[in-house]
């Protein structure tokens, strides 16, 4: 069968994944699209699309009778309302993150998922789909022996002014958040926050970098560098102390060049291109579930559980050196 | 539009092409099947294309007017008629190598494909569709000055008895022949062959390693180490030497290990693992231009050049030692 | 002028330095020896220096006015009064880690030198001479601008069971202290102590493996991970982000092979063999400048400074997480 | 004992050998000096070893009863006649490369040692003292199997006018014909010598960069390339390749930078960096055995052979593409 699938938010991402289902991937075509601007739908029907309807609002697209499947790309802050409609009308449905504003926000699509009780919603933490993080997951499950610590760190070339401290939690951290729970299959007990001295290319309202210390219920000792003005680089570590060893993310794939007196590979700098592929893996797998009429990978609880640990890490940020504790609600047995 | 593919030869690549087709790629699906052994093609028809129509002779298949573009994966020896049928018919056709099994049977695919007046045929050279190849190539286009020297090696961990001396050439060095064509946008002009200690592991029937020392038009030597028994893994080495410095194509992505008193990365050992990616490239390539009614990458041209080169190199194998000439005819028109 | 050296202490480090002196380094000689078993001093001497005097005290040796300078390699309590009356009597004096058991010792020997006047201590911090340290200040000095964060680990394979926690900080830890001061040219004001679960290879009375979090004086934050039961080998890491890049101390050299399906460097498991090369340049260095009459390298003060933060860094182990402050008195001029 | 040593030549070498006897290493010091300009050797005296005493000719340094042993470090031309002398003086005597400037001579020089018995020259070449070869070699000799191919590069950022073809075997390819064989143990029985595109950056009178192909007794197949303006770096290369995995020549120990969007560790550009660390090993080596008035590493058969595989070489420059086979005389047991 083929999953019709309707995209709500035509904008860069919600557009790139219309462009993806439509030309790339397998198993689904695009029959609706709709986007605060129509300019944007149409746009997309006729770059990618040209048989899709475009709808006026993102209710009238999951009500569809068309659409089998729905993936949620707008704003942020329109997330949570689609995806409890998505839930409603009992279609599997993809939510680029956040998966709401709020941990309360996430916890009632938790909590509607739950009353429906089968699993309909993919949350876009990308990361769990990338080659190295599922090569690096591999080695973690079966060679290192039980994990202890992970050093990790995320580093950007530079961020706009509009990019201020929490967000370093928020739009930054939180793919740590997600991707080292996913790796360890662990939670988080404690976070702690502590600023080096800021680097004289940031700015006034952000402390960059950061250093942010999680613990986990197993007791691994995590330390996260956040670095978003590192001027080198995109560039994203993470290195998985175990018991018995260690075992390292890849790097992107590189030539080797020998110019100029140096040994070298290049360092990305768009963040676009770092996780690129995993994009394509993330939407496959969710049109696989939505053929069968539920979805994988990345949970609402999930999601639940990354909006509980960034709002602790923001207060942690805001009580620098402090242990800030984490506790969860029990996981419901649908998300076992 | 959806281009109507059929596969002639559903044995292990062929099979797995159709699942490709079917399961990965966007815009073609499998309309046709045919095989040697019907059951072959029953079983993808029922794995993979339940609505596809099994045909009992390849001929049969190309000739229908539910097909719209052929992939040729049958045994080596029946490629030549299949691709001049697809000629023929005027259908674009996917073929995997070797085109032909001799370079008068590539010739005469040239010559129709010429006749006829566009392109329409692809061979599976996939290496052109490696991304570490394509990085390599841009590499050596824009960063390390004009190409003097390749330094290559071709390994493999081991092969049965069956494989002999001249298959060194024919099944594992068409791959450097084609690709370092590629990437230096070069032809050969000679060929030597030189035979180091034969390794232990190999057998009676096969000079294994084995060095082939090429020269290109451009005046660029070439060295490519073939060693088929070299026990350790699976392993593409290639170093393009310019004016200016130096590029090495990627090791293939790999967690780096602290285990054992050693730093380690795994090498891969089996060959499929290697450039398993790139058939979906090289796939979603042939879709492309058979959507427009004609083919691109690797072309009859291409094939027969590596056949003539072939021919030279195992020319050069019976020769030890000698520097054997290799001499093309005039590149047509349609191929420059 | 050949220095004449008289080494207190034949025990495991101070015969091989006595071997070094006699045999590989140029401008010493040795002329006296003594410890506290008379028969190892008596053992050096017919190995390596016939000529020297064997004295039954160390403070003998030092009175004599054949020995020009002195090496203090006896067990660590004997330390203070030996380097005291080395100072007392003019002579330059290297002092094997560390300077004195306790904070207050190595502040009397401060104390001393600076009422001397003149620098005649050399304290045995010999990552300061190593070739891969020397290489990473140049880079951190003139390269990666200003350092705002330290990633470190020692890890060793095992540790015996008479190895408790406080050893950690004490045998262990304290090379990071010195060799990072050194590299930032900074001092610490703040450690903290995090326990990660304990390895199950650790024993009762050693948590193993910990995380030292250090902040200097100009705001860098560095995170030390300190792992003795890794199993996996001798292994030393330190990677210095600055405002501009990042830079990481080499990895000792080693042949990398490609065999039994991986590509691989040896990871050394024994430390005597990690950092061996630098006590030939740690004691030459002694020897120059007492050649000269005085002393250059870790001096006193730096002794004296990491018995300080060592203190303090024993201390917030015992206050698990708590963020004990670092207080140092006053640099004197001598040290600048 | 100290080895009381005569210096003949003190240019640029034999100043710094000079400098390394009497300021590095141990066992040794310089008693004489002597060079076709006086004031240089005035020089070195003033700055190193001013209780030497400076001799008017090399021959007289040799005949004086206070030196004990010679380093021959003056022009190619004369070093013959030096070394003979000194084989008749009975003295140990260290000689830089060439042994002689034909292979006539250093055959005089052999036939001279066979008849007094004893080994009394070392030749200098030095890689076999470089830590990275000896790693190399252990790893050979214990590890990858019988040898079967070995790839290698030796590259220099430019050479002036006056370098030209011939002397990148007597200069240049020198090192690595000697360092081959030693790492082999084996002897060569064949070269060939091919000629890629000439790099823009070569200059008239000299082919840049060659390939050079050699094979040994024992059928290893030998691949050097000779790259002199290769622009990049001073880069030695060197793979071996054997039955069981291969194994590489160590990069020289390096800081891995992240900087400006490359993960990169500078090349060397100086070739008098590259092995600097072996000069010291090698002289400590002669010391050590001319202590027991003998010589080891490199003898005068090493230079002889050197000579004789030069030769051959040159002859397979001039007849390109030719293969030439290399013969050697029966090898004197003195240097079994």
């Amino acid at each position: 069968m083929t999953v019709r699938i309707g995209v709500i938010g035509t904008g860069m991402i919600g557009r790139d994944h219309t462009r993806r289902i439509a030309q790339v991937l397998a198993g689904a075509e695009i029959v609706a699209l709709s986007d605060y601007s129509p300019e944007a739908a149409e746009k997309a029907k006729a770059d990618f699309a040209p048989g899709a309807t475009v709808f006026a609002t993102g209710e009238e697209l999951i009500a569809s009778s068309e659409v089998d499947a729905v993936l949620v790309c707008s704003t942020g802050s329109t997330h949570e309302a689609y995806v409890l409609a998505a839930i409603a009308a009992g279609k599997p449905c993809f939510c680029e993150k956040p998966l709401a504003t709020t941990a309360e926000g996430a916890k009632r699509i938790v909590d509607a998922e739950v009353a429906d009780g089968r699993r309909l919603v993919q949350v876009g933490f990308m990361r769990r789909y990338d080659a190295g993080y599922r090569m690096l997951k591999r080695v973690v499950d079966e060679e290192i022996g039980t994990p202890l610590m992970v050093h990790a760190a995320h580093r950007n070339p530079s961020v706009p002014e509009s990019y201020v401290t929490p967000m370093a939690i928020h739009d930054t951290m939180i793919h740590e958040i997600d991707v080292l729970r996913w790796l360890l299959d662990d939670d988080y007990v404690s976070a702690q926050v502590v600023y080096p001295k800021a680097s004289k290319h940031s700015h006034a309202k952000l402390a960059d970098p950061q250093i942010v210390l999680l613990e986990t219920a197993k007791g691994v000792r995590i330390d996260v560098e956040i670095f978003v003005n590192c001027r080198y680089g995109y560039d994203i570590q993470c290195e998985i102390v175990g018991e018995e060893g260690l075992a390292r993310l890849p790097e992107p794939m590189a030539v080797t060049r020998r110019l100029d007196a140096k040994l070298a590979t290049p360092i990305l700098t768009d963040w676009k291109d770092r996780f690129v592929a995993s994009y394509d893996v993330e939407l496959q797998d969710f049109i696989e579930a939505a053929a069968k009429g539920t979805a994988s990978g990345p949970s609402s609880w999930d999601g639940y559980v990354a909006a509980i640990t960034s709002d602790a890490c923001v207060e942690a940020q805001e009580a620098e050196g402090r242990i800030v504790p984490i506790s969860l609600p029990q996981r419901p047995s649908l998300y076992a």
